[in-house]
Parts: C-alpha cells; sequence; structure tokens
C-alpha cells in the first residue's frame, strides 16, 4: 500500500516548516487526520489569515496588521533611540521585559555567509535613511550574541557612528551563543542597563 | 505591543499538535510569515484537503481515500490472516518492510487507562465481527511492546482465540543493525528466551 496522497502533500508542507524534518512531518499530519474538523478548520483558516493580515511596517520592518506599525504611530516612545534587532520576535521579547520605551528597527536576520545573507537582504538601507533624516542620538544593536550578530553589529556600528551621538550593544548579560528569544525578562532588563559604546 | 492577533491565532492552532509545545508553536508561526504566499496557501489547502479526502476504511479502520482501502480491496492477499495494528502508520511501517502479504485491522490505539482509552474506545467489536464471519486462521497481534500494548494483545487474544486456530504476536529481540551491548536487559532476555536454530 502506497501512502495516502493527501496525507504525504501535508507532509510536504509540514516538512518544510523550520526543525520538522520528515519523521516529525509525518506524524503531525497523521495528527490532524485525528483532530476534529473545526479544528483543523481553524488551523488552515489560521495559516491564510496570517499570511494575508500580516505584513511589514515601511518605517521600522515589524510586522503589523496596520499601515504602520503601533511602535512607530506610539508619539509617547523616546523619538531619539532606535534598537536594532533581528527579527520581529526579539522585538517582542524586549516589549515583554518592558524595560524599554525608545524605537525598533527590524534587520529580518543578520549577515550570515552559511545562509548566504549579505548587507542587501538585510533591512540596512532604510536604516541608514532613517538614521540620518531623524533626530537620532542613540542605536541600540540588539542583536543575538553569536558571531554573526556580533559583526553585523560591528558592521552597523561603522556606519551608523557619523550620524548618531553613540551606537551602544547589549551588555553580556547575555549567554553567548544564547537565542535572545529564550532569555528572560530579567536578564534582558540588565543587558539594557549595561549597554556599553562600540 | 500586544502580539499580532493572527499571530496568536497560528499558535494556538500549532500548539494543538502532538509535541509542539507553546514557544516551538511561536517559533513555526513566525516562520510562516517568512514562507511564499504559495507555500503558505498550499499548506493551509493541504490541511483542508487531508481532512475532506480521507476516512476510515469500514472494513479493517485503515485510512483511505476510497470507500474501502486498498489492501481490504486487494484479493491476492492472503485472506485468512489478519495483522492487528495499533495505528495505520504502523501498518505502512509493515507494508514497507514488504513481508507481509496478509490483512490488517486498526485498532485506533491500546488500552490505556493514562489516555482514558477503553475497550470501547477501540476498533474491537468490528474485530470480533470480522474474525467470526470469515475463515480466519491467523490472527496476529502487532501492537507496540509497551506494557500498555502488551495488555491490549493478551486482552485480544482472549477474545479472539475461540474463533481462530491461532492468535500469535511479533518476536521479541535484538533489533537489526543494533549494539548487543546497547540493547536492554529485558529485550536480552526476551531475545535469549525466543533463541532459534541456525
Amino acid at each position: 500500500m502506497k501512502k495516502l496522497k493527501s496525507l504525504e502533500r501535508l507532509e510536504e508542507s509540514f516538512n518544510k516548516l523550520p526543525s520538522i524534518g520528515r519523521k516529525s512531518a509525518e506524524r503531525l499530519a497523521y495528527s490532524i487526520i485525528e483532530m476534529s474538523d473545526d479544528d483543523v478548520k481553524e488551523f488552515s483558516d489560521a495559516l491564510q489569515s496570517l499570511k494575508s493580515k500580516v505584513h511589514i511596517c515601511p518605517i521600522c520592518g515589524n510586522i503589523t496588521e496596520d499601515d504602520i506599525c503601533e511602535i512607530c504611530k506610539d508619539e509617547d516612545r523616546n523619538q531619539a533611540q532606535i534598537m536594532v534587532v533581528s527579527y520581529p520576535k526579539d522585538l517582542i521579547a524586549f516589549e515583554n521585559s518592558e524595560g524599554y520605551k525608545g524605537l525598533y528597527h527590524v534587520l529580518n536576520g543578520v549577515i550570515s555567509v552559511s545562509k548566504g545573507k549579505g548587507i542587501d537582504d538585510l533591512n540596512i538601507s532604510s536604516l541608514i535613511e532613517r538614521v540620518k533624516n531623524n533626530a537620532i542620538k542613540e542605536v541600540i544593536i540588539a542583536t543575538n550574541p553569536t558571531i554573526e550578530g556580533e559583526a553585523t553589529g560591528i558592521y552597523l556600528s561603522k556606519l551608523l557612528s557619523p550620524y548618531v551621538e553613540s551606537v551602544t550593544r547589549l551588555a553580556y548579560g547575555l549567554q553567548m551563543g544564547g537565542n535572545l528569544d529564550y532569555t528572560d525578562s530579567l536578564t534582558l532588563s540588565k543587558a539594557l542597563e549595561g549597554r556599553t559604546k562600540i
């Protein structure tokens, strides 16, 4: 007996997700058979809805369901500070820690030879324009504490320092080699507090 | 900034899948944002299509896209042998091994106190009817070698033995290609117990 076509089809989709291998994809596809019709419909609708409703904020590169994201619209935030993060989930981690009230800029990755991500693939030119055209005093680099994250930070620091008073990076309160979005809120706050010039 | 609603909605769906926790669900939902529109549409369609096309074979309990599954329809298979498995994926594992040419019966689980699965929740009554009404000579119990799988096997054996010549179960022993010194002592004892002439 061959595997059912509709099962194979779904397995392929699951297999495209990060860290879902062939065996996990098979398991997940089977589990869908046992799910209620309502749950599967909801899952299917949620997938499409996310893709149709969510887009990138033209100012900062964050994800949003509106024209411009909530943070860029918020005039109460410190308009002279920009924190540069790799991904929207890192931004949310900081928002949850509640220690930062400035603006953000989302790179959508870091410079990475292994993943073939170069400078042009990142949201960098809009960051430079933003820093040039606004009264930004400080840019805080908050890339992951990995080699690639660090390298991206140093590169950005060189690019941006002519236009701002200071470019800082998060203190090494972070665990080296760790993931920013897995870090607890207190550690995130401490890292923000101890940021140093680069 | 609160997490986007459409993102949270998708996270909840991912979170309902087996072995996908809150953090993994978050990661997977974010990864959907970066997927191409076509891939997400395909994923969404595949989910719905699986649910609408796949149903349970009324004879054996296997999953199928037809009225009756491919195996039950196949008259070339040994009609006097039924292998009882817990899930359709176990059946596929045996089909892939190409060593069995009889029929199957899928229980859809095992008797499990911890999961609240009783006799009535399994596909057992149809198995008894099937064995009573057909010229079945042998029923092979192929549940997992766990306490619950064993208990289910023993229970079925008592139920079925009045109607068939023999109820058998799969041999226990060493895994092919495995390492003897990595094999647990219970398996070693079973392998010794079931030794055969060479």
